[in-house]
Order: C-alpha cells, then structure tokens, then sequence
C-alpha cells in the first residue's frame, strides 16, 4: 500500500552552537503529485553534512541560508515514484538536492540519474557525489597535489577525508592524517593505505607533524579549522598550499570563530590559504566522476559509508559529524 | 679630517613587546681596512623597516635573526670612501644590507651601485629599493592586481603602502588607502590620487570599505594585520586576492598574534590569502626598477621620504613605524 503521508525536518529556529531538538520541527504533508516537467522521488538515504550546520545560519555565504519554516536542505537519493519527466522515468534512481524528507518533487535542475549496475546507491552520495568531487577538485585543483607531496589532511576518517588521502596516494604522494581516536587512525593506515595518521584526542599535534613531515607539508587539506589549522601552518613546506575546505571545529562556535595564530607562516614560507566551493567545479565532475569511477572498479579506492537508519533520528545522526562518530560518510537511511 | 671611530648600533637582548633603549647598545671600533676583494663604504642613510623588529626576535623565519651582540641588520646606502674591488670604486655609491653603523665592509655580495645622477640617494632605499619591489611584486605578482580591479592596501600611508596605491592606479585599479589620521588620508587622497582613504583611527573600517567598495576587494595588499586583515576579509569579492606582506600591528604583541577570524571569508568567496619575502624576485628587481625609474621621470609616481636626522637617533627613530609616525619611507641620516 502506498503512503500518503510524506514526513518532512523543517528548520524551526536558528539554533545557537550545536543544533537541538527544538531547532527542528516535524512536519507532515501529503504527499504531491508531480506537474509538468516535474517527477516524485522516493528518498532513500539522506547525506549528511558538516556543511548543512552553515546553511542553518542567518546571512551572506555561498549559498543563501534554510529559511525559517523550510525544509531542511541535503543532498539525497531515491527511487522515481511518479513522473511527468522523459529523463527521469518511473523506477529510475537520482540524487539531487531533494532535503530532509521521505518525497521530494524536482523538475530535474541539479538532479542526476544515477546507475545502481555501476555502484550502490550510497556510493552516489559519497566518492561519486559532492563528498568524492570536493575532494578531488580540493586536492588536486586548489592544493594543487603532485607525486612526492607530503599531503595532510585532517578530519581525515570523515567522508571528504577518506577520499582525498586515497587520492592523494594514489598520485604518489605521502599522506598523513589527523584524526579523533585510535581505532580511526588504525583504519587510515592499515584499510586506507595511509602513510601516518595521527590521533589528536591523545598526541600533540604539531609535535606529531614535526615528526611525521620532517621536510614540511606541501598541502594541507583542511576540514576542522581551529588548533589544528594552526598546527599545520606551522609545519608549511616553502610555497605550500593550504586548502580550505571546512572548519567542523567553529561551525558551533558561540563566541565567533577562532582564526589561526600562525597565519604568517603563510609569509615566512610563501605559501598560499585558498578556500573552495565544489560548485565551482560542476562542467568538470564528469571527468572526475569517470577517474574515481574506475578507480572504484580496480580496488584502489574505498567508499566507506557509515549509515544510520530511521527518518526520525535525523536531528541525533546530524550530531554524530560533530562528536566526531562517524567513519567516512556519514549517511540516514529512511527507507 | 678623516674620523678613526665607526659606531655601532648591536643587539643588546631581544625585546619583549616595542623594543627598549636597553635592548640596544651602542658601540665604537676602529674604521677597518678593506682586505682583498673589499671596499669600505661610509654609511649615509640607513633604512628603517617594520621588518626589523621581526629580525630582532629568536626562531625559525624567512633570514636567521640577528644575533646578540652583533651589529642591528639593516639596508643602508652611502659612499665608498676606500676599495679593493674594481666594481665599488672610491666615490662611487652603492646600496645593501650594510648594518645600523657608520662604516661598514663589504665584499660587494648583496651591494649594488647606485646612480645618484638617476634619482637621489634616499629614493634607492625607497620606490628603487626593496620597498618598491615589495610594492610591485606583491601588487602584480601574487596580488595579481589588473584593470578595473578594487584594491585595498592597509598601512597605505606607509613606505610599502604608499609605492603600492600608486602602482595600482598607474595599472587603471580603483585604489583604497587604509592610515591613521587625516592628514595621512588627505595626503593619499589629495597628493597621491588614490580614490578614497579610511582613516581607521576615526572610522569604522569594516562600514567604510562596505561604502567604498561596494562590489568587494579584489586585491587587499595587509601591511598591518589584525582588526584590520579581518576588515578586509569580511568585504572580499569573489575570486579575491589577498597579499600577505607584513602584520605591523602584530610585531611587538607579547600575548601573541592573533589569527584573522574572518579567514573562513576565503572559503565563501573562493579567495586566496597568500605570502610573499621580496628577496624571491631579485632576479626580476632590474625589469621593476626600470619599470618604476620611468613611472618617476615622468612624474606619475612619486617618492616620499620621512628623514629623521643623527646617527644616535636610531633607537627612537625605529619606534616611529610602530607609532605610525612617518608617512612614506622612514629613513635615518647619518652623515
């Protein structure tokens, strides 16, 4: 029996540092039918992102905030229910920016049929989705990564994290992590193929780089912003690039962000900070997407996802990306 | 009569927040002779740098620091008053890194001559010194400032700051000056023609930069740091360039530098903060001399020299960069 009902996680209040249960409201509605051009999706997972806490906040940034009242946005995936689109028949699967929900309509602007032959469904919201082209176009374009790099990357067992230290050796470079616990660090090294990682929930971080990079880093991929940020600029290579991508540290901050001390280590080794958006990258993620593609196919990259199960434990599995809970993609899985 | 005795500016102990009279002492030795190879140069003007300070501190940077006990670095410029190098001749004039004293020797390494028939003596400390190629390179090289471009310069009153708003009109750049004080601000705006000046002693420097550039900074050149780089960063256009030159502000901070809050701007607009040391481009100081002798031949850019006279002045004569005291190039005559 079809539902009628589609459930959906509005935003209901700006939330102050982390996110609570009273920031969220649950709505339902019935379930639309689709209008010319438009089809139905039946959502299958959710991604979720350390970006979806800036989105919750008011004022100018790379994308316009969640409106008060809106469904929550997020990248998922699903089944075509319902359609009045050629491209996107009944039965098919896509992933798009569809929101917190279990039905979502589109007329198909930033949806992708995806081919669940070629790999799973999950797949399509990591290495072959925004996670997977952020950290190729992240590491490649703006860190500007080549063979004998010393590359570190931090929030390294989180999606985006995973993705670039694997990438990053298979280019031929050297790969330190920095992660948040012993068990995380074992998985870089000994599943990943990471060169070093480090835990900094139990080691001094720029003591750990000093030994681990003696000649310096030539790319830092940054994900958490905060001490960390620091301690790797205080170990630049000459003429290092430092990508930002992320800062899951701040993103809760109530007393405003804390910028890096060390940021004239940018000076004193004539490197550059450079931030980046995957957007800008979008007439390229085919090319990317064939690349990992196959690299998925012959075994030398994992997509490892880390899924939670139930609609309704959406506002708890959010958290988890800021306790630092899950190992690679973090991703709800609602039917 | 020809004096027998050099004095000597030498590094009595490293300072803790704005150098001291006591961390200073003054010496006296007898005038050397040039052995093979050498020349003797008697010392008219020394160069007084935001920089110093930063030689003057312990630690890894862009040059080893000045020892205790040895004479303070510092470019200077003056006449060759004996020589055993066919290249520095006597009578003739030259430029290098020849220390805070009256008589230094030189093997001619890092000295070069100058020609006082071209343009004053002081002007080679200056626009035709490493000043002016800091300004040029940091603007066109990795500010890579062009046309039409929106350029904010910080400290703008300054040596630096003052070669780098002329270069950018000369380039066709809607140029923004940031000083202290009106008289400074009249002085860019009125004598110099950049296009605007925000006086940060008496302005809200974030509003103001909101209405003078109301498309956002496409080249924010930081001699200054601090508030001001976070003024800066939070009116940033896409794609913007921001130049890390110097961080004046920060250089006699005990508590420690305090990192740029608004770095996360560089993600939002996709914008690059990056360094630069002057000394990476002397293989291109000639094409940039030339460049900026004919700029001064014919009167579109112009030197401006702040002359503090008498040897036993240095100590004090330092300290007015970080009072913002001199508009232009703070030099010390000596002779």
């Amino acid at each position: 029996m079809k539902p009628s009902v589609n459930r959906q996680f509005r935003l209901a209040a700006r939330p102050v540092g982390l996110p609570k249960t009273s920031d969220w409201s649950l709505a339902e509605e019935a379930i639309p039918e689709p209008g010319d051009g438009e089809f139905l999706i039946r959502i299958e997972y959710v991604s979720l992102d350390p970006a979806m806490r800036g989105w919750m906040n008011e004022g100018k940034s790379y994308v316009p905030p969640v409106g008060i009242g809106e469904v929550m946005r997020a990248y998922s995936a699903g089944e075509v229910v319902a359609s009045n689109n050629d491209r996107f028949p009944v039965g098919s699967r896509a992933a798009g920016v569809f929101g917190v929900q279990q039905y979502a309509l589109s007329d198909g602007k930033g949806a992708r049929l995806v081919d669940t032959a070629l790999a799973p469904l999950p797949t399509y919201l990591s290495v072959l989705g925004m996670t997977g082209m952020t950290a190729y176009f992240g590491l490649l374009d703006v860190g500007a990564a080549k063979q004998g790099d010393t590359v570190v990357v931090s929030g390294a067992a989180g999606a985006v994290g995973t993705v670039v230290g694997q990438v990053a050796k298979i280019k031929g470079c050297r790969v330190v992590g920095i992660a948040g616990g012993a068990d995380k660090c074992r998985y870089l090294v000994e599943e990943l193929g990471f060169d070093a990682a480090i835990d900094y929930k139990h080691e001094d971080v720029r003591l750990a780089l000093r030994q681990h990079c003696p000649k310096g880093i030539d790319v830092y991929f940054d994900n958490v912003g905060g001490e960390i940020l620091d301690a790797a600029l205080a170990q630049l290579a000459m003429h290092a690039r430092v990508v930002i991508c992320g800062a899951i540290s701040q993103y809760n901050a109530i007393e405003g962000v804390t910028g890096p001390a060390n940021y004239l280590s940018l000076l004193v080794n004539r490197a550059r900070m450079q931030g980046m958006v995957v957007f800008d990258y979008a007439s390229r993620y085919g090319e990317a997407a064939q690349e990992m593609a196959n690299w998925l196919a012959d075994g030398r990259l994992k997509s490892r996802e880390h899924i939670v199960e139930g609609f309704e434990n959406f506002p708890d599995a959010l958290l988890k990306l800021f306790r630092g809970e899950n190992t690679g993609k973090l991703l709800l899985k609602i039917s």
